[in-house]
């Protein structure tokens, strides 16, 4: 007798991840029987026609193949090739050895660098873990908090299915807190407490709090006094936060900024608050997905703890070392003036005003649709915008006649989370923008026809 | 208040993982200060010096930045180029996008293909999942397997710590089942049988065997009865089979050959029993540890099982793409008569006849020492010899007398596993010919004063 469903786990059959659920793989099965297929389920730039930099992947190209350094140094810049051959000094055995656990300790040196840089905080290198993707590193801070059952996780609502997926797995319990749709998705202190009195009732043990700062999917960014607020109440409460930041560098309105978990734990001399913050390389102007680099910072945990989280990670032995490199390219692109900057800076600054744009265009064209309400995309790479539906009808139902009747795939707000009775939509400002206006017609279209 | 030790699971706790263990870390401190370290402590081919193939860098670099095709040819074979066009117009986005969750679908039909040439049997690309190494494989079958705290695994002694740790990650139960020392680390029926009792009699619901072939710590290699046994037996029992086959390549007695565990099954037409298979980059010639690059391979899974474990392997995306070209690398080397095969079959058997050469000097000097007993090393990178210990020393203070005094670090007996009041270490087979030798002469000067 094989292996039958109902031999698995509880937690395992109770885990969804929409962002990769029955209707991306229904998209796959169009795909290959040839209908276009235009994916805005997910932050996947590169699948969407963005460029890799240059920069990055000749770095990446002359680690995996250091002799090209002799054979053809005329195809790279001198700096280039000077700072491939660092990197590769300080892996000690290059891209095809394992690393230490934690990652190589020179490009972690090079991650506390860039965060003093941003930050103007101390860092210790010994704090950085670098992981496969972001992804990994919120797995492992959630596998260290959560100790049984009775332990619970806030977490936004709406979300990024990651939190909701892993928790489900690891048998802990969603808290969830609710984003302010009519507030631009705002965080405030009386939706914290509510949920966490909600929580009591349950008598869940709240051992932390999840913040993505940009928001996944609502694009909010927070500023200094949301992060003070919410340091305030993680203390109050003895719980720990988790800083999703991956989208740091995706700001598009110009009078916000990006402002750091760490920063402000620093600056208020915090030391009771312990913080896990995760960046990656997926995101941002890079948008290397596929290597799966990404870093986690953690701060306010003690020693035995860390030997806790180092253990873990090192049961897979280490995260790739190409994402890792990819992670010191993040932390330590070209400076001004180095033979490479110019280009760099072009590369990097045309993407960042492409995705300035759609961000604007997106939101602006779903907002003359009837019955769609979207609003401003400030940061991350995704609109979430609210759908009117006739009565009965799910938002499930209408992203999957959206693929289907028009081949574009987008994941249902239930797959975030949302507030019974509403219906949402997550679409990636990720197409180029002439095939964004194309959609948005032919979402409109399909709209005012959805019955 | 911060996060505390007392906060974490038992299960979390009490995971262990020894090649990584606290003698590693004091290896990493002393080498730090400034003492030159001996690294035996794990199958890191490229940090003990070993080459990277031509062929796979150039593969991986051209795919980083295939621009690199028009502006040097010249420094590349044209079969490589050709191959790493094939590659990327597979991948359909290049290494930086997201592939499917499976991983790339070319890739996966590449890999059944290797499998069909290997093994003459039909393999379905969708029953291959694209692994970051094969550990995360590993992890996804036990995962799927282990529902709840009475689901027990029989896992050999000694084994690979991937297994003990991940069970106990998961609180499922090990199930130990001895292998025999005195007859080459073989594997019998009465110990499978015996061990099941045992579990039985505790109430274990035994869910799945795992079986390394060649064996970790132990070099052993199953051979065809051996397989078929180990399949009846998982079979009358209703039990899953999880094979660890990275070190395929890996074997050094003229007289063994690899043999899997998926070809022994299809020609025995065994529909009963679920087969979860393994394989990585990171072992055999190629020896890229690094690229993180492997892959699991099922067989008489149920499609709504399989749905599953796509599912869990949804939640961090995909494997690095780096690695999923390290394993097209692996499966698809460069035929006979193409430009790039005559150095890569050179640096190939360069490779494992210097692995041949060492296994057997590693086993024959260790032999030499009074009171070190090692048996052949038939496959492989491990030399597991037993050792006599004063009274009232345990293997632990041996190895880390060992590293302290002499720099070597190897792993003690109890991270694989031993028969109660024997005492083992793992030593790697990889340090160069003339360093192994080196290496033992220190060695027995220690054993000899270890008092």
């Amino acid at each position: 007798m094989t292996i039958q469903l109902k031999d698995l786990g509880k937690a395992v059959l109770e885990t969804e991840y929409a962002v990769r659920g029955p209707i991306v793989a229904r998209a796959q099965e169009l795909e290959r029987q040839g209908r276009e297929i235009i994916y805005c389920n997910i932050g996947n730039p590169q699948a969407l026609k963005q460029k890799p930099l240059t920069f990055l992947r000749q770095m990446l190209s002359l680690c995996q193949y250091p002799e090209l350094m002799d054979k053809c140094p005329e195809q790279f810049p001198p700096d280039v090739i000077e700072t491939a051959k660092k990197v590769l000094d300080g892996t000690k055995h290059g891209v095809g050895a394992y690393s230490e656990s934690k990652g190589v300790r020179f490009i972690r040196e090079a991650v506390a660098e860039f965060i003093y840089e941003r930050d103007g905080i101390p860092v210790d290198p010994e704090a950085i873990y670098l992981t496969d993707g972001a992804s990994k590193g919120v797995q492992t801070a959630l596998r260290i908090l959560i100790s049984g059952t009775r332990d619970g996780i806030m977490i936004p609502i709406p979300q990024y299915p990651l939190y909701s997926a892993t928790l489900t797995l690891y048998e802990g319990k969603q808290v969830s807190y609710y984003l302010d749709e009519n507030r631009d998705w705002r965080l405030s202190r009386a939706m914290l407490d509510e949920s966490l009195q909600e929580a009591r009732r349950f008598d869940v043990n709240v051992k932390a709090i999840c913040v993505l700062n940009p928001g996944n999917p609502t694009g909010a960014v927070l500023d200094k006094d949301n992060i003070s607020m919410i340091i305030d109440f993680a203390r109050e409460h003895g719980m720990a936060i988790l800083a999703d930041e991956v989208y740091q560098e995706n700001i598009y309105n110009p009078g916000d900024s990006f402002v750091s978990f760490a920063k402000v734990m620093v600056e208020r001399n915090e030391k009771d608050v312990s913080l896990f913050s995760f960046h990656s390389c997926s995101k941002g102007f890079l948008g290397e997905c596929g290597q799966r680099g990404g870093y986690m910072e953690i701060r306010n945990i003690p020693n035995d703890v860390v030997a806790q989280i180092t253990k873990l990670q090192s049961i897979s032995l280490c995260s790739n070392l190409t994402g890792q490199v990819a992670v010191y390219c993040m932390v330590r692109p070209p400076r001004p003036g180095s033979p490479s900057h110019a280009l760099y800076a072009a590369e990097r600054d045309g993407i960042l005003n492409e995705l300035k744009k759609r961000a604007v265009i997106l939101a602006e064209s779903l907002n003359k649709i009837p019955g769609i309400e979207c609003n401003t995309v400030a940061g991350a790479m995704y609109a979430f915008p609210r759908v009117t539906l006739p009565v009965n009808r799910k938002d499930d139902d209408y992203c999957m006649a959206l693929l289907e009747e028009e081949g574009i795939c987008v994941v249902p707000g239930t797959g975030f989370g949302q507030i019974p009775g509403t219906a949402h939509f997550r679409a990636t400002i990720l197409p180029p923008t002439n095939k964004i206006q194309a959609m948005v017609e032919k979402l409109e279209k399909f709209h005012l026809r959805f019955k």
